[in-house]
């Protein structure tokens, strides 16, 4: 067998089946859930360091829980390194693509390597991000943030539905919460990062293409809405007397939808919602709710940001209830590097692919490392339908033969700029 | 001291004060929430079962958790009882007087009887009913329908937010799921039930009236209703593609408000609504909540949900989105026996009240005892504007008073029809 013939069918099923069997991994006996630090994580985690080893890599589990593998290069003198990596946490009842496929391409391109006995002349570091989507402790891109140094410690007491905090959490899976500085790069060694993921949208699909070049990954905020009316009797309170939070934060949410629909590259959800103290019998008297806006462009996201809380205050003044709201989570848009989308796409060419370039509408750990090196993004078509964060969401082993072809194809011809 | 002189200021005094030391038995720490079955609610139904002593009545726990009094009559044979109850549960972060104002005002009654050395032509019993608002396990009226046979079993599988079954929290405070007929009254033995509540609304409070006659309990249905959208990422799926469980359900909660606001007479109410598998980045796939809609005439209740329900298909409909509703409860409106509203009026008129006779807009045990037999029921004036079911309720100690002197005027003169 000649060892330079790149088993591209094979190697996509590998990619494929291994997303399944990480899958398995999850903190819900009937669907796929896996948050930070529990018992299936942790399983996920030995999992990918055992495939990180198997490709021959150095591996390592990092001050945040990260599983870093990595592969030498040629002469070690001053080769810096090409950082690649995506999250192997998921949203509640998500898919097993998202995430996971920014791990296992890169395995699987590392695998190829060491089965050719081939070193390039920069070194490879896979990292595999422990929590970016943050649904245990509701926080947002925990494990990349460390990684460039910027983990802000007020996060370590926030707790959980249970009432357990980040930073015993991460004791109990055997992690110092005192060193997360540890896990820090040196973004002096950093050539670029490339994040491969699932596109997790519709484009690719309809266009009948397997990999997409991302221009720019779209900005976003969140904010945790807080309405306060009047609790009452709901058998009682007439209702021209009522101060319900609920209804309140109903026509906020219908807001949310009208202002976001109203022009392009902009979308805006409430994801999660809460009566407090809510039962069948009492009119609410407090409502929690999320607004997550987001957009390509930071001046369309603003403008709808700046509307929906307006509204927000006229809706709470005609109701007669309090309404304040505290914003949880911001990024601003972040082009991907242009010399790296100029790179992958010749590389998606060569393997055959017609190159289609695209902004990615989800937040990636490429936008934190933004902050610190170049960054630059493939994206795998997503199948049915292009949904994402549901366990709907699916790829084909055809395109991640393609995806790691592609970036092997990258990685290979790859000097820093 | 002449002992028929009622001492009305001090009795009313202790009528306030038990609510209040009663209302420290809370599930919660910071505010009071009594459910049954839990340590708070053992503690309280003790605590009402020494007060029952005090007053000189033989007291006993029955099958279904009621605490249950007994005065008997001058002469035992043939005299039927007078039963007089409420309930000691409460919603979640409710009022102090709630119900509890049923059981303290009867006792308060029947330990001035104890003091004059009185025994009446009929027997007394207080019946304090275990569970009524049904917080815990979404049931209602749980204990009154153990007290008239009508105890339905499927609810024994009904499980808590913590997964405890309805059937395992009764045999954790030594109840016996088997022998929950033993609860029974039987129907032959009863002259009349009479039920103390606070108002629970403003009208009394408006009217400068200590006291109110009720001419009818409301009735109402209660839905759990289920929409069934389709989960997706919050930044990858355009808006136009959408089929967000919540936006639908926001919809439908106004519609629910807008159409119960129409007219008079009625009310509609979605008291809890969550999402499930919330989160702030993904798009709501499935959303609960529940529709509590009420009136004193059935033919315009039953107008409203029809119209209610017709329009939850129509939103469904256009947002491509699937809506299901399930019956959880319903009671059709009860009226209040006419010679037991006319017996009362003529005891608040002796107190020295004007007589206001004003439906109930609350549903309460009374709409489940007369099934078996008359009922009658006596409103306290609610301060604080009329709120209840919120930590604002509250009574004054003259009202109080007031509603002692009345019912003890009421039953040394009761005969039944």
């Amino acid at each position: 067998m000649d060892n330079t013939i790149f088993p591209r069918d094979e190697v996509g099923r590998t990619v494929r089946e291994r997303a399944l069997l990480l899958g398995r991994h999850s903190d819900a006996p009937d669907h796929y859930t896996r948050t930070v630090f529990t018992p299936a994580h942790v399983a996920a985690s030995r999992q990918i360091a055992t495939w990180m080893r198997e490709a021959g890599m150095e591996v390592r589990v990092d001050a945040i829980g990260n599983v870093r593998g990595t592969w030498p290069a040629r002469h070690t003198a001053n080769a810096k390194n090409v950082v690649l990596g995506s999250h192997f946490d998921s949203v509640r009842n998500g898919g097993k693509y998202d995430g996971v496929l920014g791990i296992l391409v890169p395995i699987a391109c590392v695998a190829e390597l060491h089965r050719r006995g081939e070193r390039l002349s920069h070194a490879i570091e896979v990292v595999a991000f422990s929590d970016e989507e943050g649904a245990r402790f509701q926080t947002s891109f925990l494990s990349s943030r460390a990684l460039i140094g910027r983990f802000e410690s007020t996060v370590l007491g926030r707790r959980d539905a249970e009432g357990v905090s980040l930073e015993d959490a991460m004791r109990s899976v055997g992690l110092d919460p005192a060193r997360i500085d540890d896990a820090r790069i040196d973004p002096a060694n950093v050539a670029a990062y490339l994040e491969v993921h699932i596109e997790q949208g519709p484009v690719l699909l309809q266009e009948g293409l397997a990999l997409g070049v991302v221009t720019t990954i779209a900005g976003g905020t969140r904010h945790l809405v807080r309405v306060r009316g009047e609790a009452g009797h709901a058998g009682t309170v007439p209702m021209p007397m009522r101060h319900d939070a609920l209804a309140a934060a109903a026509e906020m949410v219908l807001e949310v939808e009208r202002r976001c629909s109203a022009v392009g590259l902009l979308v805006g959800t409430v994801g999660l919602l809460k009566v407090r103290d809510g039962t069948g019998n009492v009119i609410p008297g407090e409502v929690e709710f999320t607004v997550d806006i987001r957009s390509a462009k930071d001046r369309i996201r603003e403008a709808a940001e700046n509307d929906v809380f307006a509204a927000f205050d006229a809706i709470a003044k005609k109701r007669g209830v309090a309404v304040e709201k505290t914003k949880t989570h911001g990024v601003r848009a972040v082009p991907c590097a242009a010399w790296l989308q100029e790179r992958l796409a010749a590389s998606v060419e060569r393997v055959g692919v017609q190159v289609r370039r695209l902004p990615s509408g989800a937040g990636h750990d490429a936008m934190i490392l933004a902050e610190v090196c170049d960054v630059g993004m493939l994206f795998v078509r997503c199948g049915a339908g292009g949904v994402s964060h549901n366990p709907a969401e699916t790829v084909t082993a055809g395109d991640c033969g393609l995806a790691v072809e592609a970036l092997l194809d990258f990685l290979r011809r790859f000097e820093a700029a």
